[in-house]
């Protein structure tokens, strides 16, 4: 009904629960690009109680706990911004320094052609990443 | 020595604790633009404690708060990018359907020209916008 988050997802479901769900986002620009996705839909992070904010933060940091682990990135980049897709979804991006847009954020003008990272989104399969998300979200029950 | 957040701010300050403190990004264009900034040097969440995580995000969702009390706006972009500067700060801004960019990230090519929120900015001053947080802060202890 309008909503595309509502519906599907746009990208390999990594991790779920009855709360939200974990895609990687189909990308050789960005191997290790996660998107932390409400199930429910609510616009703001304000619109949640203060339990489900903590709760998809924790969602949002295990995820930058496992790209960091598995992509080594130089900086990783979190944001919740929905002005196209209003049901809150949250970026987590593992950023180097020689990527299409760095230091920009990856949503500007590129900064290089011609270079990707699918080597490096080879080399961590879907399954390596959702098993590591796994076995960080089992550490930290929603 | 090198990070520019460790040793000043960009803006009013709006208010601040012995932990984060919180400016107003002067911008004609984004007149609901507050930065939250880490006090101590660190460059991602995950380099905080869950609680330290909770208490910096708490200050984020109080800005949030805050703008869309004061500004009405459209949506709420929050992000945590910090590849020019990796010193850990929030972003929280207030987007309005008519702003510079929507519905693309503040930080990318113009949508439009010749279109500020100047009259926006000084419907709401900064004394204003610091009370907000204060009270709303206040609610919420870290």
């Amino acid at each position: 009904m309008g909503c595309e988050l509502c519906e599907r997802d746009g990208g390999s479901i990594l991790w779920r629960d009855e709360f939200c769900r974990i895609v990687r986002v189909p990308s050789d620009d960005y191997p290790g690009y996660c998107r932390v996705i409400l199930n429910r839909h609510a616009r703001e992070m304000t619109d949640l109680s203060t339990g489900e904010r903590e709760r998809l933060m924790r969602a949002v940091f295990a995820c930058e706990a496992a790209l960091r682990e598995l992509f080594h990135p130089d900086k990783v980049n979190l944001a919740s911004l929905g002005n196209q897709v209003p049901h809150l979804h949250w970026h987590v991006i593992a950023r180097h320094a020689d990527d299409r847009n760095f230091p920009d954020p990856v949503w500007g003008a590129p900064q290089r052609e011609g270079r990707t990272h699918g080597g490096r989104r080879a080399a961590v399969p879907d399954g390596q990443l959702g098993a590591a998300l796994g076995t960080l979200l089992a550490r930290s029950p929603g």
